[in-house]
């Protein structure tokens, strides 16, 4: 059965519903009732009356009215009994947020084989156990159960985020927001006693409005053929990047005792993942500076690229890293270079990088970047924001500059003034990172990218 | 003759002060007069007859008092003649921010040539030219033309940060502003006609306001002998830091072009570092980081780190990262797991990396850190503020534990919330880094400098 009850309910049941703003069942409740979500919403709690002006049931079976998405937020034992009445209901799809199962032992495991057990051969999808769930940037649906306050949401973008941790995913979502980067979807999947990442993957590789599949992984729970699979499909219509962790013992140790996943070996699963094509990244700010880059900029044709700077040092860090990289830093033509000497003062150097001196104005730039794009595949802009010379509309000068269909790729680093800055470039759909090397590698998975799509 | 005259002269001659706000002489003219300078200042222009209500003078030589610092801020060609005039007047230092010299070539290097038979056998110093020249947080010597607006000055802090480049430099100024880390003298020192990157080394060295010594290099303008010894000598008081770029072919090249510097052999210069015990970092990130550690945090006794986190993921990466460096993640005692027992909810698993899980209090993290830092030598705290459970007081609990003298980093990821949590942290001396392996990787700084200490 499809996922899409999951992120488009006509319906809700809140089970574990709350008055008490300390309990997730609250939290839950609350995203759902003041958070923008559109269809009808019931509260579930056989203690209670009315929560938030709402009629609360005693359970699901008391519900007149289809439900299509159930979410449980109870103590683990209780989690068979309500999930048997969810089944009998013909919820369709259900997310279990209680943690308490596979991923503390035998007896967890246990209770978990049971809830298999119950929605075998049924028509419905479970997402968890032990998860904080979804968060759909259109339809508002939210399950997570961390104040909107202390964990804020991002708005609707291209990047379909799957985490199978579900601290770590919400924790993006609250970067994302913080960075005003869009996502179309989050699910946490946890234990995974039925949807998986396979399904996921699958699913977002359909969503139309999903650019970039991002996906922060433990271990696999699927079969590692339907795997690689699925990550090879979704691979040649978006780029899938992915974050994956418990690499070393004593990480895989860890890992086993968070989301019960045997994270397996790390250099055979870096192998499939580039036979799939999917990009892989090292760390955290990686992960992060990927998603950004992909679902913002175009990809080049080649590995050609121009560094421009107003700081020569940074022109000098920008271009160890691009070399490490192996990306091509060709000189400007002759014709390029004669446009630059009629333009520029004497005592720029028309090298790559082109280092515009600490006295650039924003036309110089604009000239710079213009007339470069013509013979380069795509550029990385240094502009350091702090200097006097340089005007505030270097900003609409380089974002102008998305015409040429080209990618382009900032630095700015810098306090409160260049973040201010460089806010208003990724408003208009330029990625801008806080330092040279996370500028030009991020340029370089554009690269990558590029090279995936024509093999 | 020492360089103290630059960071605590009793008089300032700006040659080339302007009061045309877009110039550079403007610029560090306010500095002097608005910007907390307690000295006397005396603005030097023979086109003016007063600045900021200023008396200003057509030459360094009509200036009756003596002069102990003059700022050189005026084109290439008449600085060795204003040089000569320093001199003749028996200024006691000298700050020369025009570029133009050994930097474009062979008619600069020409020029810089000169100046330097100017200054032979004088008693005189001079840092540049083509720099941004100093900052000193404490007497406010501040000759950075960069307006005070767009480039935060950091507070009154213990690193001293050396750079060759003057917008790599002010930029990280500008970042230490922003999160908060004092420094306690910075100089940019460019082309080095006369001080170099040796002579600064030596005389923080021996400053007592200064605790960390940082610098950002890209070819030593010194001897490689006296190099060395110099930093071997400062190893040993305290933390020496290195960025060095300048490390590929094409990075070579454009560090020659921006500061005449022959960057050499990376592999040849990073074996001289770590000989000399300096500790050399590989991104700007990771400078960025490994100053606030080593300025923040005690040194460890050796190797073994307790992490501890209420996110299972977050430890997963944490342990990755750990283990990759080589850091000894050994499991909590049969008593010390007693007290957990006693005190823990039964999911919480007494393992290395110690998961407080989702739904932990200020209070756990008080017993955790407060127990095991009895019998480890140091911890990696990561807290997740978004989740409900912990209490905005975790944060007291925390910065209390510094009592046991042994080093705390923090791992605090997240936006707008999370921020404010962290720089109350940080405002009480707990460092805190973005992700896990940045954090990680901080804290192995430490443990690197403990073991240069030992040896």
């Amino acid at each position: 059965m499809s996922l899409g009850y999951f992120f488009n309910p006509k319906s809700v049941a809140i089970i574990g519903a709350s008055h008490t703003p300390e309990k997730i069942g609250y939290c839950i409740l609350d995203n759902f009732v003041n958070g923008g979500y559109k269809g009808k919403v019931y509260p579930v709690n056989p203690n209670i009356d009315k929560i938030f002006n709402l009629p609360t049931y005693a359970s699901v079976k008391n519900i007149s009215d289809p439900i299509e998405l159930a979410i449980i937020a109870v103590k683990a034992e209780i989690v068979p009994k309500i999930l048997k009445d969810c089944v009998n209901k013909k919820v369709k799809s259900i997310v279990i947020i209680s943690s308490g199962f596979s991923e503390i032992g035998e007896a967890g495991k246990k209770l978990e084989e049971k809830m298999k057990k119950i929605i075998k051969n049924k028509k419905i999808r479970v997402i968890g156990p032990n998860v904080v769930g979804i968060y759909d940037s259109s339809t508002k649906v939210d399950t997570l159960f961390l104040s909107r306050e202390r964990l804020k949401r991002p708005k609707e973008g291209g990047i379909a985020f799957i985490s199978q941790s579900g601290a770590v995913g919400s924790t993006i979502l609250d970067i994302f927001a913080e960075e005003n980067i869009g996502i179309s979807k989050f699910v946490s999947y946890g234990n995974a006693m039925d949807v998986n990442e396979v399904d996921l993957i699958d699913y977002f590789t359909k969503d139309e409005k999903t650019k970039v599949i991002a996906v922060y992984l433990e271990g696999i729970k699927s079969d590692g053929k339907r795997f690689m699979e699925s990550v090879k499909k979704a691979s040649k219509s978006k780029p899938i990047i992915f974050l994956k962790t418990g690499k070393t013992k004593k990480g895989i140790e860890a890992a086993l005792s968070h989301t019960g996943s045997l994270a397996g070996s790390s250099k055979i699963f870096s192998a499939a993942l580039k036979q799939s094509k999917a990009l892989e990244v090292e760390n955290w700010n990686e992960f992060f500076d990927a998603c950004k880059v992909l679902a913002l900029q175009p990809i080049p044709k080649g590995k050609n690229v121009l560094i421009v700077t107003n700081g020569g040092g940074f022109g000098v860090l920008a271009t160890d890293e691009a070399e490490g990289l192996g990306l091509t830093l060709k000189e400007p033509s002759e014709k390029l270079r004669k446009i630059f000497k009629k333009m520029f003062p004497t005592y720029v150097s028309f090298n790559n990088p082109l280092d515009l001196t600490g006295d650039s104005t924003a036309e110089r730039y604009k000239i710079a970047i213009e007339n470069s794009l013509k013979e380069f595949d795509g550029v990385i802009v240094i502009t350091l924001f702090q200097v006097p010379t340089l005007e505030e509309n270097v900003v609409d000068f380089i974002l102008d500059m998305q015409r040429f269909k080209k990618p382009i790729v900032c630095c700015a680093a810098g306090g409160k003034y260049t973040k201010k800055m460089a806010e208003k470039l990724e408003n208009g759909g330029v990625p801008v990172y806080p330092s040279p090397d996370r500028a030009v590698k991020s340029y370089n998975l554009l690269v990558k990218r590029s090279e995936q799509v024509k093999r």
